[in-house]
């Protein structure tokens, strides 16, 4: 995320002294209320409205931001770390192809 | 995002050939998902696990990327697109201090 | 649901000393993430586990079942209550073979 | 479930012909859906609105009822089933006040 978008976040919630809301628990219900708004756009699979689409995920995306300067943690940091269990859980020779999870890859 | 994260996201991606299964829908329900296994590290509110909150809220970011690669849309730009609405919605003046949504806000 | 469901669930509970774990919240959460791994079954769309499915979907309902005794309602009085509320929003001649929401359907 | 509330939902169903979008995928979406705006009623803990609870609750309910109709379950034998499963997994002499999942349950 940009420096730029992370100093407009926290402005905005300082000007509105809603930090103090903000724990990570009700951030963590925030994502998930917001992660659900989002597939409501696709709740019965008619063509998605892109517009809205694009304010719920920018919904979702906010609270995991809030979320990460709360618990001091970069969100591009974490998203490399865990990208290395993930490619570790699914070597490209047992998951090409392939979406099952990686406890049922067979060899 | 950084640029380089982004790049490893897609060729982590395409190695394992799964945008196949990366419909926009698809990746919202997998955001939900995501987003429910954050929300039950705080499922009783006994302190929480750093180490697995972050894991779980790396897992939410990445389907959030790969939804708006997928979209074609800038993530920092629709977050600050929504900024712009919710500062509309909530005008510092009525908001300040105060959790209430937007159309439950008097004044 | 069978009182006799009920009057298990009950027991259930009380000998592990648990209803000190269910407030109304914790219970919401627990609906959620439980709604969520029900959802986890059809992730990828590929055909679903009935066994699987039928475990979630027992997830989901024994906490509805557990919020609604926290709130002292009974579950058939409020799903009856509700749909007389539905039945107004979605008239059989507006609503017949639509999916969109009440709000946006047009005459 | 009482044979009588499963009767008016089936017939607000066929009123509408809402049955083709009840897909399993499509209800187990809905019953996340419903199950994160129930949870909005606790997004930030100020005291719940107990009208707005049931309305969201029932929603949730409602959802599962017409999953199990589609999968032809009985709701209270899967309730019954996974309660089983449960009580095993959870043995009184481990779990009694204690909040932890049961893979962490030590001796």
């Amino acid at each position: 995320m940009l420096p730029s978008v992370r100093e407009q976040l926290r402005a905005f919630v300082d000007e509105r002294d809603w930090s103090q809301f903000h724990s990570p628990e009700n951030l963590a219900k925030s994502i998930v209320i917001e992660a659900a708004e989002l597939l409501e756009c696709f709740q019965w699979t008619e063509p998605h409205d892109l517009d809205r689409v694009k304010e719920e995920l920018a919904d979702v995306v906010t609270y995991c931001h809030l979320l990460a300067a709360r618990l001091e943690v970069d969100l591009d940091n974490i998203v490399l770390d865990k990208l290395e269990v993930t490619r570790a859980k699914y070597p490209v020779e047992k998951a090409r192809g392939r979406s099952e999870k990686y406890d049922r890859l067979s060899d």
